[in-house]
C-alpha cells in the first residue's frame, strides 16, 4: 500500500480556498482516478509544534492506493485535468512525494 | 478530530532507523498516549512527485485525538521520555505541526 502526499506549504502571499477545495476538487479527484483510489485524507494546518508558531503546511493531503504501478496508471490519463484544477484553488506549488506505508 | 504530524526531511547526513522505530519508539508512544491516542500512521518516503527526484520527507508519521486539549493533556506528561528516545533512532530534527482533519 502506497500514499501520494501532497503539501501545500504555508508561504507569504499563500493563498488556498478550502471550500472549493474540498466540495470541488477532490470529489473530482476522487471521480477521476476511480476505483485504483482506496483512500483520501486532507487535513488542515492549525499550529506548529511549539507554542506560538504556524504550521509549516496549510494543507496536507493523501491519497491511498494499493501500489505506485496502480497510482501511475490511474493518475497519468488524468493528470492535466487534475493539475489545470489547482490554480482554481491555490497559488501555491504543492510538495509531493510518495511513501510506502508501514503502520 | 486533530492530527499531529511528525515529518523528518531526508537532510544529507540524515540517518534513521526504521527497525527501532516501528518495533519500539511507536509501541511506547502509543501506550504511553493511552486512550486518548485514536490512531496512528507511519509512512516511508520512496520518491518525489517527479521522475528521478527524491522524497522530501524520509518518515511521515501521524497521531489522532479528539483534540488539541486532547492531545496536550495526553502528550505533556510524556514529553520528556518520548523526546528522550529519539536520539535512539535519529539524527534529524523533526517538522511538527497539529492539523484540522477536513476528509
Amino acid at each position: 500500500m502506497i500514499k501520494v502526499y501532497v503539501l501545500y506549504p504555508k508561504n507569504s502571499g499563500a493563498t488556498f480556498d478550502m471550500d472549493y477545495y474540498l466540495t470541488k476538487h477532490m470529489p473530482m479527484v476522487g471521480e477521476r482516478l476511480g476505483p485504483a483510489l482506496k483512500g483520501m485524507t486532507v487535513d488542515h494546518g492549525l499550529a506548529g509544534g511549539q507554542p506560538g508558531t504556524d504550521a509549516a503546511y496549510g494543507v496536507i493531503t493523501t491519497l491511498r492506493f494499493d501500489s505506485v504501478d496502480a497510482f501511475q496508471n490511474a493518475f497519468i490519463p488524468q493528470a492535466a485535468e487534475i493539475q489545470g484544477d489547482i490554480p482554481r484553488f491555490t497559488n501555491i506549488a504543492p510538495t509531493v512525494q510518495i511513501s510506502d506505508v508501514k503502520m
